[in-house]
């Protein structure tokens, strides 16, 4: 008697590779339950029928016109691990399909969540300014050199975007018992109560907090929704930590904000990247600079190994994906923070 | 009918003084409830006797020979703001009479666990030397600049010294749910366990951990108790961060350990405070370095005056004092700690 | 110029009512921000087809035939307030046209957990029984009355389903710092371990817990799945607690467990409601007997139209819906708890 | 070369016995470190000089005279394991020696904390009183039976006495997040604060909670300061629940503030204790009935051995004990909680 066939599994990644996602060890439970058929994004469009056909879960985003979709009449969920939704396949079919969209961006939230944190601490405390005068031989000792020094126990903090980031953040502020307002229009305010944080304008966000996080993602209806009207509201000293998107922010207002002293600010995405050796951003004081490290790590990437396994775990025997988070309907066509080139 | 006289103050807060532990509200209510005698602590073994027999508090630590002591017969505690105990006043006596001594130094335990979380935070993801190497222009980005970026969540930390520094830091790690180490040999296991950390010894604590706090006093017994061997069982890669005192390390032997590479460091305090501008300290890769700045705080010596206002208040009504910490006949004298010459 | 027409609203919450599930200031917002169209249940197939057409939710769950649905071609959500799903509409075709259907069961979390605890503790501290004994003159004091006592603290749990009643119970069991053992086999392992509680098997849940905890609804598949054999793998003196349906369990092998002393119970739940006034569970004596009225609080009837609000507010605006659970493709045609008849 | 002796330490723990309070695993350990003299209380005065000279440790609480004190020249601490204290050594002597005096009451604060917190939910959902009705064939289903139910999640609660019971229970309240107010004079406000709990004063306490739990010990001062008029000074239908002493309450005012229904009650103790069979209280309906069972776990005992082990070998390296209480020099005299006779 023939074995029932393995689900079959279309693996087009890009810009990851099943190696950066996988650790060998998930990559062999892949390989044992799935039969895989790893191809380049650009390809599957081109597939042959009868593939297209067998074709359980796709794994990546690849292009995906509305006619090669209907050949692929098993499928039931693209894995999307690059995470950030492209304009490329038709998802109103697919939902419709009850075909599942999946993405794995949660992989960043502890990453960017405790280096926000660090930035955040860095510049109550001047660590990296400091450090930096203690090399160069300027440094001051004791209450000299804390005169701007600000403790986050019990601080004013306001978080835009309560997404995975957010709620992670949130999480690691715990123990320092902050008073903590959140700005999300996508969420209920009861969503946001439940987690203990009190939700807030936008207004209240960036005038009544000593440190504001902005982990919100690009939409089309927020693009520079932070510009120099917004800075100018900031409490003086307040720090600005810039962890989600660019795009968000109307860069040349918050370096100017930062410049005349007004704030001071971290971020970890930049309006080009990389960004040009003479850009004025390079040697502003006041501002810590990160070159779009903030999740990028190795063990995040691997996780979305894991993820993408529970959930077809999950799909395999009948039920709802669970680990990763879904795209929806109504807001798949709004994201708009560019995908990576480079992971 | 007269007013009951004021209980009578004996203030001589060197290297402190009024003006930097009260505010200005807070010294009103010192001086509306108490009657001070401000003087200078060299000063307070040659006062009059009748000034001496009404002193019910001492504010400071100042030099009180036995013959003084006796003289003091109203005297109920010792105020010391300084809060490292010196060997300048016969502590058996003054325990033997009931007379509390008591020290604020709770007050610096959540601006040095702050900041030491920072330092732990900026060494597991390289924050102060990737903002110089932006600013520098040769900067790496995404994956290129996190091949030694490690997360603090779910990591193995091990604690020195589990007083008020090393609790406050493991309330600060509480959102990380690491797996917290606790070496402190003047502690029993259970006080430890039932804040949720493992009892462990030094060895166990150096060579099982990702991070090592020390916030161990310096005591007659473990001067340079840190030394080569100590961080060479260190995990390779691990984060070394010293906040207490130079004394219990060998630092050398930490400078070496940085040098060749095996672990990552952070230290606020030095062999030498100042450091001589050609120590090869200053510039040695893979230290942050910080001014003695980690405590020294306006917000936290404030804290001090509240700290000793509700403890009179206390003993004014015959109750023990409870909220600073009090010194132990049996460690009065093993505290080696230096004090600090200024704020 | 005409102002834009407010939203229409199907109103059928049987067997709840809009004076029980708003208080009197939420439904004076529902009707101001709403057109409402109040009728019953089993008139709403019959209804017009304009009134159809006009309908952008559904408050309730009528009988919606396929032929029906076909007519609300403005329909955006289904609002079960009823909050068990029944087999009255074509999933399918809801679902393919991208009409969310969201049930409010979560407000019966926290009433449900809370008098899950309680159980708990009552079991543990023979509460009730040693009430009734002190009534009838017959207590045992201090010690003596403590043989079978055991502390909650440090315990090991055991919870079987962990949707919003596990999670909340997990959340009041914070504080008691135990040993949490889930098992939900619709969940993967990763979710729970988020929630710090460890996946396990039913078997492990059952024979390594002092209490469990049973919050899994019935499906097609777990009818009766705590038989005979589950209670003998329990741990001999261990505490059953049935939360969510009786349907779960076979429940004359429950109380077979419970009559010989193997193990002690409480049930919220029974085979028949109201039960026999001559049904052998009245008078066990090791069970705690509860009349259905676990959740059944006003506090939470009325939490079900802040939600619907919240979530109406939400898809007004083109967003999904984020504070009720949605029905889910795969799930909804396995549920099979029964819907109440009285609230 | 003779080996050093073993420490010398004067057993006499009654009312407690050693078996009682130690493991027999632990009991070994006591055995092996220590020479142990087995006497009764009233001997204790009574022993050779020779055998008061070598005492390092007195286990438990005999009466102690001055003159026999005086003897007792190695003495470094009594450990007392009934915990409350009596008035029958000199205790100013002691102090002045700078001999500790150590209780080990701690180990009462989980059992008492949760059966506490189990009477508090079920007095907020009647949870004996409906198993009560319902083997008795008259309980109401659902909605019915819950018209004075109430949630313990986000409700006003109120401390009074905050010592290990009463910090105990606010741990495992965290879950439920509620507003807990704190009324003890004997500590500092910020003290408090750093709990996360608000300082209050009686009436605050008593005239703002949903839940009021007793946790204060009797003193000198505090005598029946729960009164007729606290009582009528509570919210209707709110619930008191005395865990610590009779004598803090005018008992028979309390049991009319609940027979008139104005309150709700639970008590572990009594005005005499057993009750007389024909008390008021033993029928009264609104009341929880407990016979001095919330702290007498075994549990609870063998814990007091761990301890006391653990202080021993503090004390024996030179170092002051940190797991038991310390009684003060100020306040010893001040408790008048009343011994039990029985374990």
């Amino acid at each position: 008697m023939p074995a029932t066939p393995k689900p079959f599994v279309i693996c087009a990644p890009e810009p990851r590779s099943l190696d950066l996602i996988f650790t060998s060890d998930k990559l062999a439970v892949l390989r044992d339950r799935y039969e895989l058929f790893e191809t380049e994004a650009e390809a599957v469009a081109g597939l042959d029928d009868a593939t297209l056909a067998r074709a359980r879960y796709v794994l990546g985003q690849p292009p995906i016109p509305s006619e090669t979709l209907a050949k692929m009449t098993s499928l039931r969920a693209v894995l999307n691990v690059e995470s950030n939704l492209l304009d490329n396949m038709p998802y109103d079919e697919v939902f419709a399909r009850g075909i599942h969209v999946v993405t794995t961006g949660a992989v960043f939230a502890v990453p960017v969540a405790e280096i926000g944190l660090g930035f955040a601490l860095d510049l109550a405390r001047q660590i990296s300014a400091s450090d930096a005068d203690f090399k160069a031989g300027r440094e001051l000792w004791g209450g000299d050199g804390n005169l701007s020094a600000r403790l986050l126990t019990g601080a004013d903090v306001g978080i835009i975007g309560f997404g995975d980031l957010g709620r992670t953040l949130n999480r690691l502020l715990i123990g320092f018992r902050c008073n903590v307002k959140v700005h999300d229009p996508w969420l209920p305010p009861s969503i946001l109560q439940d987690h203990q944080v009190a939700p807030a304008s936008l207004d209240e966000v960036l005038k009544d907090s000593d440190f504001v996080f902005v982990m919100a993602a690009v939409t089309t209806e927020n693009r520079g929704f932070l510009g120099a009207e917004e800075f100018a509201g900031m409490r003086p000293g307040a720090a600005f930590i810039l962890l989600s998107r660019a795009d968000v922010v109307d860069f040349d207002a918050l370096l100017d904000a930062v410049e005349r002293g007004h704030i001071l600010a971290a971020s970890d995405v930049w309006p080009e990247e990389p960004l040009p050796p003479d850009h004025r951003a390079r040697r502003l004081p006041g501002l810590i600079h990160s070159a779009h490290r903030a999740g990028a790590m190795d063990v995040a990437f691997k996780k979305m190994g894991d993820m993408v396994l529970e959930d077809m775990a999950l799909m395999d025997k009948g039920l709802p994906p669970m680990r990763c988070k879904r795209a929806e309907r109504e807001t798949a066509g709004r994201m708009r923070s560019k995908p990576v080139d480079t992971n």
